[in-house]
């Protein structure tokens, strides 16, 4: 997607016209770009109220839930959420029931810091008939431990709603390196990663789209779609074989091997 | 390197061989792989017995540290430890002055945990003129809580002897999965990775060779190495700039970013 700045109806618009689209091709589970509502680049904590929207009484979730409904689908998106005039950079899993379940970025990036709160609701994973489901956001991807935090509670596809950033040094010919740690991360805990960026630049800000659907072996099953235009990718994920997956011999399943207790988290004193 | 199973001797003259040559090319600390003095693919504990060396009173050891001194050099090199009878996967951090470190396998693959001990010394991290210096070996790369135990306690630089096998699913004209997730660490972390596999096949066990040195920000310095030949790569290594090289922005230093309270590391009973 390539989502304006502020314009909270046009981009839910363009949304569902996208979701229609996917619809028709036969997806069940759609995942759309974080804050795919109301745009990335705020310049002031007003623009952020103006866009965010209470989880429980939002136009934008309720447009969403309806669209699930009427077409017995289940989605990811980002959007801006308002808890009690504290916000975060949330995203939202909804099925044909409603919504299911919330996530709130835990892992701030740049001028995030200035609008939105760290996540308070840690790593929740969420058990649907599609699977067990976790949602992370952008530069979460940057770290393992989040990754791992889904996949020991039983995570099958972890779905990203992201706003991807260049990150210097890319060579010409090279993947990003967004969609690497896609790789990476899907291998070492044996999901499902689905990331969704967004396209275009914003008040001076680029995004590399590239989207990905990783297996849970750590090869792409669809994409890295273009950098530039909106484009929807399919896979097919058996959350099953994700699971079974992990026993690669006798001895070894990376989330059985873990030696928690030998690791260091913090820096020593 | 192809070291031969079970020919201790010679795998060391071969080591030492390819070390002169690094040397004239400049190297001031060289990798080589994981049990480089004795070959991988064992099949009895009696065969490990009759290959492994105790760190104090190892002759391959004491041949290496001559070497160091010689040349004035560092080097990390893979070896079966022998500890009173109990056998470790075994990598030692061998600089001009002699022995500087020893680091024992912590994840074991596949047959090794027949013949030897999981590592009992976590992950230490040791301080030299070159910069800060971690090891690990192959396996272990699988596990980024590993790779941050290293960063977090100040590595510059991650070595890491390997003897890396086939991963199924790789499409042609993909990178080896392994390399990858050197890519993925070294970035997430801003620490170089210096990757040394083997080639060659071992009573039918394939290894891919494709050693690499990883730059901070994740990208190759040098390598993919070839997956069938010996091949000597170099880069040149800045441990300052990897520190430094972790401010990404005015918010955003990735180990200073972790929010350990809120990580998962143990699935629910």
């Amino acid at each position: 997607m390539e989502p304006r700045i502020g314009e909270v109806e046009s981009n839910v618009t363009e949304l569902l016209r996208l979701g229609e689209e996917a619809v028709a091709h036969g997806a069940k589970l759609l995942v759309f770009p974080e804050l795919c509502s109301s745009g990335y680049v705020f310049q002031s904590k007003e623009e952020v109220a103006a866009c965010a929207e209470d989880l429980s009484d939002s136009r934008t979730i309720s447009t969403w839930a309806a669209f699930c409904r009427a077409n017995n689908v289940w989605m990811v998106a980002g959007y801006p959420e308002n808890s009690g005039g504290t916000y975060f950079n949330s995203s939202v899993l909804i099925g044909p029931e409603g919504v299911i379940g919330n996530y709130r970025k835990n892992h701030l990036w740049n001028n995030e810091n200035k609008y939105f709160e760290p996540g308070d609701c840690n790593h929740p994973v969420f058990r649907t008939e599609l699977g067990t489901i976790g949602m992370m956001v952008c530069y979460d991807g940057w770290f393992p431990e989040a990754v791992r935090s889904f996949a020991v509670q039983g995570a099958d596809v972890l779905c990203v709603p992201t706003n991807w950033v260049p990150i210097p040094g890319q060579a010409p010919g090279e993947k990003a390196m967004a969609t690497i740690l896609c790789q990476a991360s899907a291998h070492v805990n044996g999901l499902y990663i689905v990331a969704a960026d967004r396209v275009g630049t914003e008040r001076g800000q680029e995004f590399i789209g590239q989207s990905v659907i990783t297996g849970y072996t750590g090869w792409h099953l669809a994409g890295p779609a273009s950098p530039v235009h909106q484009e929807i990718l399919y896979a097919e994920i058996k959350p099953g074989e994700a699971r079974d997956s992990r026993q690669w011999n006798e001895f070894n399943d990376p989330l059985l091997n873990r030696r928690v207790e030998t690791y260091t988290t913090h820096t020593p004193a």
